[in-house]
């Protein structure tokens, strides 16, 4: 699979979940930010380049799946003698909250993204939630810019790692987290205030991912602070929402790389079509739901946001004068 | 001011709250459903009649201030000697959550709705929160079925009445409640298969309140279930969310009112002018920030609530054959 001037660098975990449900359970299953991601952007068509580390426990029939699938894996280490990084994790009633149960870093733990040097001109990038220091790294290993960086975090990483993190924050294009996260790395309550003092941290967007009630994307500064909402589909059944958020950046980041456009028109689209994709995630354990999406079934989700939204406003009488 | 084919009859609480936050507080301000729904509606040009109960203690300037704006409270009784309701509550640090920390029912405590005569023809009535059996008691009295009756109620009334509310309920054409309420009243997690239980139940539409996770509005049956979603307007402040609800129910039914009109596109325009209305009331503690609000500034979110969740599908490739 050669790596194209569309094709998106993606670095981030591939590895095994555990996952409890209220309505079911799975032992290690296949999981990881960067798998989503691969799967994710692949459903539009769009290549990507995995850079990761596994352990030799790793099904070499799932990379075999991942590559034909249009993944290009030459950037996964396979460790021999390691184990790959493993999470488990139980979600609550609500299936909003979730509390991890255990983490094995395993090969992990000494994690060094080393990209390949023909992936070096990459010009869409999206760095999934691992160490900022990490993220950084892969920065500083480039070619040159690329059109678009996009970085994927979460609250641990503002727990423990603060000033690294705020440091890659600064050199990115997007960056998305959920509605608590923006919160504590803003320190304001308001979502408006929030994402006014994110961006002037130096993305030039932010999206906010909600869950079960949609995502936000922030643009502009200060008075000039434009927004864009897009719902997230209500779903017959929520099966496991591990990896939605993933998805929803592989699609994002694909959808833009398949248009070659990063602009806030764009990005708006980006946004639909990284939330239909992840409704698919949704709606079975693991992978299961959105490694087989074709094309008609991703349009017609598509069709439903639009639907979902869409208004006419009638001519209605003023105030009266009271 | 005379009760025409575009008033609304509304029954609901006119009382004192004293609300605390964590950025301010204001004791025994005017507060009640049937208050915000009767300003919220006049916001729209539309007249309302009132039932409701005050003690003597209840301000008299405030009930001119009501009239003077178009609502007619000849179906306001005030009792001599007793004291209005009243209630007390204080909100989370994330203000979706709130307690109550004191209710005196007062003279709601005896409260039997008596509709004027004149009124019992009403075309539109708006039943505000209260006991499920003064809801029905309200139906019983009208002459004729109005066009539209919507219902506003809450999980307290679910945890002590369910019966003689799940028979109102049936009554209706409109249910508002909440995400939590319609996973208690239907058993169902899935908001979806919640909803379709609702609608089995009577009401022709179910409109879930998210608060700042916006609304969606239900409508169908079985397979043909249709939705429409409104996100709340992202504010840069909310000050104090009591009322809004109301604030919403008064704008939906009091926009309906004024086009004249049941249909579904005219029910999503109706969610989205009560959503607009609804986000004026946060602005400000108790009544202030909705009882000023001119047409255009109204009309300046209303266009708002469009801009964002518009967006335009662009020309992308096909998945490819993997």
């Amino acid at each position: 699979m050669s790596f194209g001037s569309s094709s998106v660098l993606v670095v981030g975990t591939v590895a095994f979940d555990s996952i409890q449900t209220p309505f079911g359970s799975r032992e290690r299953i296949v999981g990881g930010a960067g798998t989503y991601i691969g799967w994710s952007a692949s459903r539009l068509g769009v290549n990507s380049g995995l850079v990761s580390v596994v352990g030799e426990d790793f099904p070499s029939e799932e990379l075999a799946a991942m590559r034909a699938a249009g993944m290009n894996l030459e950037g996964i280490e396979i460790k021999q003698g390691g184990r790959s990084f493993f999470w488990s994790g139980s979600y609550h009633m609500d299936m909003n909250g979730r509390d991890t149960l255990e983490t094995e870093l395993n090969v992990l733990a000494d994690f060094n993204p080393v990209i390949p040097n023909e992936w070096r001109k990459a010009k869409w990038l999206m760095l999934g939630n691992i160490d900022p220091s990490l993220q950084s790294s892969v920065l500083d290993q480039l070619e040159e810019r690329p059109e678009l960086v996009v970085l994927d975090t979460m609250n641990f990483w503002m727990d423990i790692a603060m000033e690294p993190l705020k440091s890659v924050i600064a050199r990115v294009d997007v960056l998305t987290i959920n509605d608590e996260e923006a919160r504590q790395l803003s320190g304001e309550r308001s979502l408006v205030k929030a994402a006014r003092c994110i961006l002037g941290m130096g993305p030039r967007y932010l999206i906010i991912k909600k869950g079960e009630h949609g995502a936000l994307l922030f643009h502009g500064e200060g008075e000039g602070l434009g927004y864009f909402f897009c719902p997230a589909l209500p779903l017959e059944d929520v099966v496991d929402p591990t990896g939605a958020g993933d998805t929803f950046a592989g699609g994002f980041i694909g959808h833009l790389a398949s248009l070659g456009r990063t602009d806030f028109e764009a990005m708006k689209e980006a946004v639909v079509k990284g939330s239909a994709l992840a409704s698919f995630t949704c709606e079975a354990f693991g992978t299961e739901g959105i490694r087989n999406v074709a094309n008609d079934a991703l349009q017609e989700r598509v069709r439903a946001f639009h639907a979902m939204t869409a208004w006419k406003e009638s001519k209605v009488p003023a105030v009266q004068a009271v």
